[in-house]
C-alpha cells in the first residue's frame, strides 16, 4: 500500500461535474488500495474573480483582510469534492490549511510555509478517510492568522504534505499530458518526457516552461519528493520528476527539454566606464526597483575608449521603472545611453547529460547559423544554455533546435487545449 | 462611549457597492463615538447558490462538508467588509466564528451556540478597531469542528456577542424601516412600533411576522440584549425591541401588533371516540412526524353519538405525511374520517396589554363578523389571540381588525420593498 498526494487545480475542479469527475479519479486511486491524501485549488477562475471584487471595494486591498478573502475559495472546492467522493461510499474529510497544519509565516499573500504538522490528517488516513486538503492556504502561530502561499501555492501545498507524510509521490494533475520536450503549442513535434530530474525542471521552469511552479519543484528538490505530473482528463503515465541521489548512475541525455520565454525585455547601458565597481553600482540602483534580473552580459571594453556596454534581461513589465531608476543615477554612473528593446526571446537548453558533453553549444549555435538565426546574448549553466533572438524568429529557432538535438516526436503530440496551470 | 453591535444581513452586502455603503453606516457609528462590532452575513444569494452547487454534487451532502462550504460565505463578505472600513481609514479585522469565539455544539447545520468567548473581539476594540464578524457560524470544540447556526443564524450571532460583550444595543439592518402594527404589503396603513416587548415581538414572529427570527428574539430576551431594529437604507430609528423588567412601569398599549400566515393547513379528524387518552394516542402518531403543530381545537362531544373531532393546523408541507401516519393508525384510534384543508388563514393579535384587559376577544370577534368574516378555531395565550379564517378573507380580516383596534396610520407606510429577511 502507498501513500500518494494528488493535487488538481482549479481547471480540474471548475464545476459539479469536473468535480465530480475528479472524484472518482481519487477513488479510484484508494479503489487500488492506496492511501490517498489531496490539495485541491479553488474552482474555475474563482480567485480571480474574488481579487477582482476585492478591488471593486478598495484600490489597495488590506493583505490581512485578502487572504481571509481569498482562503474561502478552496473551502468551496474541498467540501464539494469531499462531498462528491462520499456520495460514492468512500469517507472523506475536508481540511483547511490551518486544520491541516500548514504552518507558514506571517508574510500575508506570499506566505512560506516553515513547518507542516499534519495530525488530523494522519488520523483521517489512519481510519480509511481520503484527506481533501484547501491548497495555497496556510495559518501563522503566531499572530493566530490565515495567511495564503502566493501564485502556484496549491502545487507547493501538495509537494509540502508529501514531504511531511513521507510519500511514495505527489501527483500534479493539469490539463496536459506531462512535461514536454517543448510547449507542442509551438513545436507539434515535441515529445513527452518520462522522466526528469527536478534539477532539469527547475531550469526549464525557470527559463518559461510553464506546467510547474518553480517553488514547488525547488521544494521537492529540497524534501527529494518524487513528482508525477500527468492530465486529469487521461490515464497516462505522465511525466516523473525524481531526485537521483549521488551516484545514482541514472543514464541522462545531453538535451532533455528546451523552453522558450517571450515575457522579457532587454535593457541596454552604454558607454560605460571600464573601471572596477562600476557593474555593482549599476546593479545596486537595479536591485533597489526589486527587479527581477535574468541574463545579464557584458561586451568586452574597447580598449580605444575605454568604455564598455552592459545588457541584461527583465520581466518586460518591470522595464520602465528599472529604466527610470538608471536614467536618474546617469550623471553618477557616468554611461551615455540607455537603450529598451521589448521584442526579444529567450530560448534554454536544459540537460543535466550536459555536465559529461562538451560541443552542446556548437551544437546549438550551428543550428540557429543553418537557420539563419542571430543570437543576441548567452548565458549558461552547468545543466542549461540559454540563448537571446529576435521575438519574431523565436519559434523558428525552437523547432530548429528541437530537430537538431534529435527530440522530435515520429507524430505530432495531441495534448488538451488548455492554460497548463 | 456605548458599545454596539449591528447586524447586515444578506441583501445589504449584496455587491461591492452595498458593501461600502455599510462600511460608511458602520464608520458613521464608530465616528460618533461608540465600539463597534458587526455581524455579517453572506452576500446576496451566496448561501443558496452554494446549496444548490453542493445538490449538484450529490443528492445528499454531509452535514460537516455543508458546514464547511457555507462557512466561506461570510469569510467572503466579512473581509470586503474590513478592507471597505480601512479604505476609509478606520481600522477594521475580520473574524471568523472560530476567531471570534462562538463556540457551538457539534450539531452541523443547525448549531446552538453554548459559550461565546470574544477575546479577539476585545482586543480588537481595546486597539481602537472595528471587529467583524462572520454571522452563522460557529465551532465545536470537542470536534474541532467548524458548524453553522442554521436560518437567521446571523441574528443570532449578533445577539450573542451582544450579550457576552455586554452591548448596549444590538442593531438588526434589514431592508424595512422596523416592526410594523402589519405587514404594510397587506394593511397599507400599518404603523411602525416605536417600541415593543421581546415577549411581544416573539408572539408577532411565531405567527407569521418575517422580520426578525424567533431564535435571536428568544436568545435576546434570555440574556437581556435590547434590539434595534431599523433599515440600512435609511437613519430612521427603528424599532426598539425591549426586555421590560418586572415592576418596570411600561404603558402597554393593548394590541401591539398584528400578524397574518398563509403558511398552514388544517387537519380534522372526525368522530374521535370520546373516552380519555385518545387527544394522547392522536399526538403521539403526529410527534413521530416531527410535524410542527400549532393551533388546536377539541370539539365539545356530542352526547348523543359519544364521538368528538379534533382539528389542529401545521405548515402545509407536513400534511400528507401526517394524514397517512393517521390513516395507517385508522383503526386503532378509531375514528371515522379525515378531513384536509389548506385553504385557511391565521391572523395573530398580540400585545402585552391584553393582561390587564378584558374584552379583547369580543372587540376582534365583533370586528370579524361585522365585516362577514367566519371564524373557524381560536387559540389564545396571556398576550395573543390567534383566529383561522378562510384564506381568502384573511386580508380583509387583517385591515377590519387593524382599523377596529385603533392602529391605523395616518398615511400610508412607504418601506423599502424588499424580502425583509
Amino acid at each position: 500500500m502507498s501513500l500518494i498526494v494528488q493535487k488538481f487545480g482549479g481547471s480540474s475542479v471548475a464545476d459539479a461535474e469536473s468535480i465530480k469527475r475528479v472524484a472518482k479519479r481519487i477513488v479510484d486511486t484508494r479503489k487500488a488500495g492506496n492511501d490517498v491524501v489531496v490539495a485541491v485549488s479553488a474552482m474555475g477562475d474563482t480567485t480571480d474573480e474574488l481579487i477582482d471584487l476585492a478591488h471593486e471595494v478598495t484600490p489597495l486591498p488590506e493583505p490581512r483582510e485578502m487572504d481571509m478573502l481569498l482562503s474561502s475559495g478552496e473551502r468551496i472546492s474541498m467540501s464539494l469534492l469531499a462531498m462528491a467522493i462520499k456520495s460514492m461510499g468512500y469517507e472523506a474529510r475536508s481540511f483547511t490549511g490551518m486544520q491541516a497544519g500548514m504552518i507558514t509565516d506571517a508574510h500575508h499573500g506570499a506566505a512560506r510555509i516553515v513547518d507542516v504538522t499534519p495530525v488530523r490528517i494522519r488520523e483521517a488516513l489512519d481510519d480509511g478517510a481520503i484527506a481533501i486538503v484547501a491548497g495555497f492556504q496556510g495559518f501563522n502561530v503566531d499572530t493566530a492568522e490565515i495567511t495564503t502561499l502566493g501564485r502556484g501555492g496549491s502545487d507547493t501545498t501538495a509537494v509540502a504534505l508529501a514531504a511531511a507524510l513521507g510519500a511514495d509521490v505527489c501527483e500534479i494533475y493539469t490539463d496536459v499530458d506531462g512535461i514536454y520536450t517543448m510547449d507542442p503549442r509551438v513545436v507539434p513535434l515535441a515529445r513527452k518526457i518520462d522522466v526528469i530530474t527536478a534539477e532539469e525542471m527547475l531550469e526549464l521552469a525557470a527559463s518559461g516552461a510553464k506546467v510547474l511552479y518553480i517553488r514547488a519543484v525547488e521544494f521537492a528538490r529540497r524534501h527529494g519528493v518524487t513528482l508525477r505530473v500527468r492530465s486529469s482528463f487521461n490515464s497516462n503515465e505522465g511525466t516523473l520528476v525524481i531526485n537521483p541521489k549521488e551516484g545514482d548512475t541514472v543514464e541522462q541525455p545531453i538535451v532533455t527539454g528546451i523552453a522558450t520565454d517571450l515575457s522579457e525585455a532587454k535593457i541596454t547601458i552604454v558607454g560605460i566606464p571600464d573601471v572596477p565597481g562600476k557593474a555593482a553600482q549599476i546593479f545596486k540602483i537595479v536591485a533597489k526597483t526589486d527587479a527581477n534580473v535574468d541574463m545579464i552580459v557584458q561586451n568586452v571594453s574597447a580598449a580605444a575608449t575605454g568604455l564598455t556596454d552592459i545588457s541584461f534581461t527583465l520581466p518586460k513589465e518591470q522595464a520602465q521603472i528599472v529604466l527610470q531608476a538608471l536614467r536618474s543615477e546617469q550623471e553618477d554612473v557616468g554611461f551615455t545611453a540607455l537603450q529598451h528593446d521589448d521584442q526579444i526571446g529567450k530560448l534554454a537548453l536544459v540537460g543535466a547529460g550536459m555536465r559529461a558533453n562538451s560541443g552542446v553549444s556548437a551544437k546549438l549555435f550551428e543550428a540557429l547559423y543553418d537557420n539563419g538565426i542571430n543570437i543576441d546574448m548567452i548565458s549558461t549553466s552547468e545543466i542549461r544554455i540559454s540563448v537571446v533572438t529576435r521575438a519574431d524568429t523565436l519559434e523558428k529557432a525552437a523547432r530548429a533546435v528541437h530537430t537538431a538535438f534529435g527530440l522530435d516526436a515520429e507524430s505530432v503530440a495531441i495534448v488538451h487545449a488548455g492554460t497548463g496551470r
